[in-house]
């Protein structure tokens, strides 16, 4: 499967999804940042993600929304969009646009209202999108994120999706924090891609064969992280792991998808990107300055500027 | 607000979605058991519940059924559907669509995957839906169901939304099975039609000023709830407790949406309503035989029949 993993490595980032003042997704600002985060070195977009609030826009949402990338110029073999969703008919009429349109791959979550459901359930789920959608074009990436979704990929699960799928499950989201999991997992299974959630972890992740890592700060450092994976083994890897975990350190003490568009408000100077949409609300100001404040006492530099 | 108490009393019921073998909402079905539910003396049809499998179904299903309700005869002031959605213009459509309908409510959850959301961004997602949707039929019941969608309607929210919006929030469909929250909350909050989710709590709810319940079980033995809330301070009353509570004792030892579908079918002969939609996957044989001793073991006969 090494054509699979070739499409996809390095650092993937769930792009934030600006959104205007009357709540609708913001096409010109979404594809600004999309094409600032390739130009600085991202090797895709895991657009509607979480961070993306991808789970807030309805399905035409995200649909139009790849639509206008690909007008614009990004190269859709570079999109993984987040195409899961609680009503399969949903998922399966996401997943067959995004592959009608080139999109490289797809990130899909488990139905994530029902709790406790078996994993026969979760395969038919994904059975039935990959059976409808019935293309030989569609790489799947699962997306496991217990702590959000409440919906766990277990390893039987991928085993049993791989042996059905063998040429369309590509690869694995690890969101789940658990870095013995993902240890584990990557040994399991080495013709999966799998991309950790965390930079942090990206030295030793590497070196176990991890695909790269999909990141929610990588909206803000996406330069810094491919310079950590393209000096990966040199002492420069060193100072750029030290730089980014530093970053990532200060954000975790906020909420992600909040602090993160504070940031990108701040450093581009548009304050149309605090805008979140129910049920997320931005960071109040005292918290806002008590992170900006954080950040300019460390000594790295962010650069977001698009 | 006595005329929205009016609106929806009794026992209310969050009917149950039959599908085709192809994972379609079969319609034909789904009418039959409205009409029986009705004809039984259900007061209202809470459709695109959490037992209706109603976050597996999309906008467009649900509201293509609301539309062939209607046109098969069934009173529109009579349904009150489950209209949110974890995507706002999910929410907003749906709630649209049904109140043009002519629906006597909305059953409304908030968004539901983004986990620890403040009330501010619930307030929010209540209030756009309200806003945009902006017609004075629009009668918004609030739904609590912590243990499953883990995003709360706090007393504090519906304080809040009451004073923003006091002809529009008509009730509240409480399912934490929290009892002295309950009470609490229909102490509190005198004016509004507060229904809790078990059958089994009414001869105390009722005396308190409960509306009524909105309960799973209604699906399987909607008369005899109807019947002890019409005996209501009667002896007896005391029966159709016992008896209600027997049922609903047997079927809390099972998964609760495949064991009522698995009693449907057996009861109406009819295997089509086996079917469930993924993630939620049927009963084994096993324990489906397990639960059809224990209601024959029990002296409470059930009446499925249409």
């Amino acid at each position: 499967m090494s054509a699979v993993r070739e499409t996809f490595s390095g650092v993937l980032v769930p792009v934030l999804t600006p959104f205007t003042a009357d709540l609708d997704p913001d096409a010109a600002r979404f594809k600004r940042i999309c094409r600032w985060l390739l130009d600085e070195g991202a090797g895709g977009l895991a657009v509607f993600g979480t961070t993306s609030e991808g789970n807030s826009l309805t399905a035409e949402e995200r649909n139009r929304l790849i639509d206008e990338l690909i007008e614009a110029g990004i190269p859709a073999h570079r999109l993984m969009p987040g195409t899961g969703a609680c009503a399969l008919p949903d998922a399966v009429a996401m997943t067959r646009h995004a592959v009608a349109a080139g999109a490289g791959g797809v990130l899909v979550l488990p139905p994530f209202y029902y709790k406790n459901q078996a994993d026969e359930g979760f395969f038919a789920y994904f059975s039935e999108i990959i059976e409808r959608v019935g293309d030989p074009r569609l790489k799947l990436y699962l997306y496991h994120f217990p702590q959000m979704s409440a919906a766990p990929v277990s390893p039987a699960l991928v085993e049993r999706l791989i042996k059905a799928y063998p040429a369309t499950i590509a690869g694995l989201k690890d969101s789940s924090g658990d870095w013995e999991g993902t240890k584990r997992l990557i040994a399991a299974f080495p013709d999966l891609a799998i991309f950790p959630s965390s930079e942090v972890r990206l030295m030793e992740g590497l070196g176990l064969g991890a695909a790269g890592c999909i990141s929610a700060t990588a909206n803000i450092q996406p330069s810094p992280i491919a310079r950590l994976i393209a000096s990966h083994g040199s002492a420069e890897a060193e100072d750029w792991h030290r730089r980014i975990s530093t970053v990532r350190g200060i954000i975790e003490a906020y909420p992600f998808i909040t602090a993160l568009k504070a940031i990108v408000a701040r450093q581009t100077g548009d304050d149309a990107w605090l805008q979140m949409r129910p049920p997320l609300t931005p960071l109040d100001g005292a918290r806002r300055d008590e992170l900006f404040a954080a950040l300019d006492a460390s000594d790295v530099p962010l650069a977001v500027n698009f």
